[in-house]
């Protein structure tokens, strides 16, 4: 099953979809389930199971040209991000990281949007640097504490691709990442969550993100250094892990560009292959098997003070 | 004025203070008012004004024993914590950060309680070193985006003390602290706000935290490296700062012990008269003029896996 959530002018909702474009309002088919996606997953596995029977066979309410989509997850109670996760990514920016814990910092809820709203991209003159981060989000459905290794993916409530935009001169500017991750409208988070028995073992998918229709980043999920069971159970040490809560697994490395490749203005010096955003441009982060996550950058439209 | 969130078994609400210990009920006093202290923010001074004139002269409806206090903002849009803002603790974590630019990193709202609620010291089996962290909270009230220095006080509704408890192995487990500074129940947000008119310049006022009644740090918030202008400045450069947002200013560092002072099994080795929090102590943090916190210590009462 795959589960957006929107809004329209007089609702705020979920949607189950049909197909790749249009979807079944729950507040039509099941009325009495609860309306946002964080609650339904906090009624558990029982009103996910009610949503599949709900739906079944019923006709599309709405396509996604109809409605805003939201992050897929609006509200939750925490966005953990994974730094450093995939060894290509590891060598092209020369950083270190310990083998033996996860790299772990945080995102806001309102850094994000949902598939094919606008992200923003810095005036030149607060920043120059924003960059793409294809990852995989992996959103909780049981809550926990403690959780072994072996139990972990029976935490979790499904999956969604993550666009983990991020501001690079502002997360240099000393040594927590604070607001270079934090950016307004920076990241996106969809297009829908396809819960876990559809998806199956992440290792086995492939994420890619695109720039403009052209590769910019290609991988195997099979390449993380940690794994969803072992961040799952790192995080559940200190932390009860809650319906809705999101993990972001970390970015893969820059594909290396084609020979005779003659790098433009917004391309990085440091890294071969990797192209900053910049408005006009449309970003796409692919999961296979999961679907794509599509967002055109637009300048941030605020008034500098 | 002095506001604080509560709960009780059949509603949450807001107080404003009438002494130390009792508050009236704005459920009672003025039911019209919005039931959050981030949605009574949201709705601008006016508001705030009201407040001051429906409670004017009522008596109390509550004691402190009679509720349970929340964290001041129960679910702020943001947390952003500041690390290494005042040089005692620069000097005494040997540690080095930018002159230039704050170190930012967040918290989330999950990982506080309010006063009197007891902080969750970690298992020892997960972590032995829980350190309390004196610091002043500021909350927004104005929202902004690119707001310059001079105009930074005018966004801000009020202050709050903060103990902003720290897992030092998680912290250190990896560049980002992640969730070394987000262990569930580990920091603590109150006794109120008290609103910026009656709170004054923050430089004028003092953090002190006590262990056990010992004083463990004392510091004049003059000795912060970045002001809470410039870092409401900094952070809305690219996030639009929302009514309800804390900014945690960083901790002063340890008071030296006095001569012939006896190290114990709690005591760090590494910063003289830091001494970490155990169960069964009491951690208060207070601000002249504002107030003091106050937490007990107990074990983390989550089981083991």
């Amino acid at each position: 099953m795959r589960l957006v959530s929107y809004h329209t002018r007089d609702h705020a909702g979920i949607g189950a979809m049909v197909d790749e474009w249009r979807f079944v309002s729950l507040a039509r088919a099941a009325p009495d389930l609860p309306a946002s996606l964080k609650d339904l997953l906090e009624a558990g596995p029982d009103a996910l199971a009610e949503v599949a029977a709900a739906v079944k066979g019923r006709a599309p309410d709405f396509r996604f040209d109809q409605v805003t989509l939201d992050p897929v997850i609006p509200d939750p109670h925490a966005i953990w991000a994974l730094a450093l996760n995939f060894k290509m990514h590891i060598e092209e920016t020369q950083l270190t990281t310990s083998a033996e814990y996860p790299q772990i910092f945080m995102r806001m809820p309102c850094s994000q949007v949902g598939h094919l709203e606008p992200l923003w991209c810095p005036d030149p003159r607060v920043a120059e640097t924003f960059d793409y981060e294809g990852e995989l989000a992996v959103v909780i459905g049981t809550p926990g504490r403690h959780i072994a290794p072996g139990d972990a993916l029976a935490h979790v409530a499904g999956y969604a691709c993550y666009n983990e935009g991020s501001v690079r001169e502002f997360q240099g500017h000393n040594r927590q990442f604070g607001l270079g991750k934090n950016f307004e409208r920076s990241g996106s988070f969809g297009p829908w969550l396809m819960t876990a028995d559809e998806f199956g073992a992440p290792p086995r998918h492939t994420v890619v993100t695109r720039l403009n229709g052209v590769e910019k980043q290609h991988s195997s999920l099979e390449d993380m250094l940690f794994s969803v069971e072992q961040v799952i159970h790192y995080l559940s040490t200190g932390y009860l892990l809650r319906a809705g809560d999101v993990i972001v697994m970390g970015t893969p490395g820059a594909l290396r560009p084609p020979a005779g490749y003659q790098p433009g203005p917004y391309d990085s010096k440091r890294v071969p292959g990797r192209t900053r955003m910049k408005p006009g441009d449309l970003c796409e982060v692919e999961i296979t098997g999961l679907g794509t996550l599509r967002n055109p950058i637009i300048a941030d439209p605020t008034r500098l003070g």
